[in-house]
């Protein structure tokens, strides 16, 4: 875009959504919602700039470098929220009369300054569910299963797996097999699957780790010698998740999430074949609420972002807009201009989707618009029309017109049965 | 919320949204775009920052003082976007491909530094609707009658008046009766019904104004001794939306509207006593696309916000939660907590919300809880209902309770005819 000589552009790492693809992220929020709602979550939102104090010592100092933050006219420091966790913190902190437990879910953007990359943008939605005041098993498997339904639900059911783990077991591994060294096995768990295995070896060396140890840690083989009430409650997740969803499922050690505040429970989604990032993470974080002046009021959710899900979605052919009853509404003259303005109310009435000739333009014109816009169905009104109360109703694709009713208007979306 | 002996609070003119506010406010959301929907809008969504030259020039003074803005990490100077209308000529200007006209909708956040107060906030929602590509008085009628059916449908109707202006106009008649003072008099009929009638007169005289001729044209007497072809294109869009909306509406000379882009119609609505601000308002902005460096695109469209309509409707006692089918399942014992799982699901799948309980705590306790929340109908789950695969519905307000299968549970919200 230029002004005098000079573009004025989008700013790097951000997206413009035009209809096409906006129509359809439309869809996979509305899957979320509905998904969230019907598992009893009730929706909250919250500001998109806060404190930049909310976000010290609690969201980890890779997010804390990656904000976006400034002073603002009054000098307060203040950031664009990179994530959702501890505005739902406060929240909940300020507030003595909520009901526990609450099951609250909110869509809504964030930013983080990182260098954009295929599924990560300087700007990004995300999907935050939330189980606050239970710190019961049945919340994290309720959890985990509303991930997994949203999935199901977009059509990605069995193309994704699901890792569950938690610190307090992956902690209590480390103090028996390893002892002292738990932040570098967490620094090593962290980047597995992103290294070569020589590069691995590399640095399990270079922390002065046992080969053999870490890697009975990775695989998983550890937890075969092992007992600990941590990983019976990661089997009763597992189960109930299992029974709800007939999803894939397991416990993996490696998954230990980069936030600093989870306290136990963790999780993760990724496609099958690892081709992507993760889609979505979250886990337990029994002690923020109270570390922010609130009451202890253990808690476990999930954040699942647009782009990942996206990407998988596109491979998968799912990224495509669903049918809605939409008609365009060409005009053949003054009288047809007039009655179009009745006949569009009334078919809106019914939730049919009506877009009008707006323009000063003939009949082939008029029509030209109604296919590139890919209209399924136009409706022709003139003199004719006007006069009988009919609408004439041509299909776009085979060019066949017939005159009908207003009422008998919802026949043309029935499925032919000749 | 304490942190050690400080306080984080939630920042100065921003908002949080509990779920008993902001299920009331998603229904207002999903009622605009519903109603976008229907009269054949498509969405788009654009970035939460921009450049700052973006506003340079065209969202006028008042604005471009209110900015959320700052240098980023890289050095740039951007801000938070304060309204739609320049990101979407942005978007408009990039593309050579968009088929005319578009229609477009779009709901989210915006950001001003300015004083809170009632119906105002330093972060707010707001609808836009545009059709961009038609310079005809066919589009301007549409999106008022667009605007006025979204008050319609959330039960206002009767209570607002719409407000139709032209700028044309309004300079013709000055330049007939005022002569050469175009902006003294745009300032006083911006201000006009916030002034005191001595103090208007006070400002008239200081601006060397005749009294007569600027009141002639603030009551819109002045019109009947005027002849022009923008006036006939004013009553063309009167007559659209009366015969399509039945809602209140006329022409009034004072509605300028603040911003600089507007080249012709102008519009507002408000509530007939005027107790609040303008509720929504809006025109036409034929040059701003070209200005950005894209193809001459004519544009009307407005902005709806989300802090007026909420005052409104508090005010007409329509601010209330619309009722779901939805329950909460209480768990017996062990075998009412394993079957809880199957009836959740199969319960989700009739599209019903379903909450159950995620805690360790006895019988009363959660029908306590479902008391608290405000469900109408627990689902109580035991050994019993698990062996023959039952439910029992247990009425919170009457008491009653009663064993059924799971299909008929669709009975309870049935209108009780005895």
């Amino acid at each position: 875009m230029r002004k005098g000589n000079k573009m004025i552009e989008r700013l790097r790492g951000f997206r413009d959504f035009y209809p096409e693809d906006q129509e359809i992220r439309r869809n996979l929020f509305r899957t979320m919602e509905e998904t969230c709602r019907e598992f009893g979550f009730k929706e909250v939102d919250g500001p998109s700039l806060e404190s930049i104090e909310l976000y010290a010592h609690k969201s980890g100092e890779e997010i804390m470098s990656q904000m976006f933050s400034f002073k603002d006219k009054g000098g307060r420091d203040i950031t664009l929220v990179p994530e959702f966790t501890p505005t739902l913190s406060r929240m909940v902190s300020s507030r003595k009369d909520l009901v526990k437990p609450m099951k609250w879910y909110s869509i809504a953007k964030y930013w983080r300054y990182e260098e954009p990359q295929s599924g990560r943008f300087r700007e990004f939605y995300q999907l935050n569910a939330d189980i606050l005041g239970s710190e019961s098993v049945l919340a994290d498997s309720e959890i985990v299963s509303l991930s997994a339904e949203i999935l199901r639900k977009l059509g990605v059911g069995e193309k994704i797996k699901l890792k569950i783990n938690s610190r307090i077991l992956l902690d209590a591994i480390i103090d028996k097999f390893v002892n002292e060294k738990r932040r570098e096995v967490y620094y090593i768990l962290d980047r597995w699957n992103k290294l070569e295995s020589n590069n691995r070896d590399d640095l399990i060396n270079t922390q002065g780790l046992d080969k053999n140890i870490i890697n009975a840690i990775a695989s998983g083989r550890i937890i075969k010698e092992f007992d600990h009430k941590e990983l019976d409650r990661l089997n009763s997740i597992l189960d109930y998740v299992k029974s709800y969803s007939n999803v894939s499922i397991d416990v993996d050690l490696k998954i230990v999430r980069g936030l600093d505040y989870y306290t136990g429970f963790v999780f993760e989604s990724w496609d099958k074949e690892e081709k992507f990032r993760a889609i979505l993470g979250g886990g337990r974080y029994d002690n923020i609420i109270e570390q922010l002046g609130g009451e202890h009021t253990p808690a476990v959710g999930f954040g699942f972002g647009d782009a990942v899900i996206e990407n998988i979605m596109k491979m998968e052919g799912l990224w495509k807009l669903e049918k809605e009853k939409s008609v365009f509404i060409v005009q053949i003259d003054t009288t047809g201009r007039e009655y179009s303005k009745d006949v569009a109310r009334r078919l809106r009435d019914k939730g049919i989707n009506v877009d009008l000739n707006v323009m000063d333009r003939g009949i082939s014109k008029q029509l030209d618009y109604a296919a590139k816009m890919g209209y399924e169905f136009s409706v022709i009104l003139g003199e004719n029309e006007a006069k009988k109360g009919t609408i004439t109703v041509k299909n776009m694709s085979t060019g066949e017109q017939s005159e009908m009713s207003i009422d008998e208007i919802e026949n043309i979306w029935k499925p032919n049965i000749n």
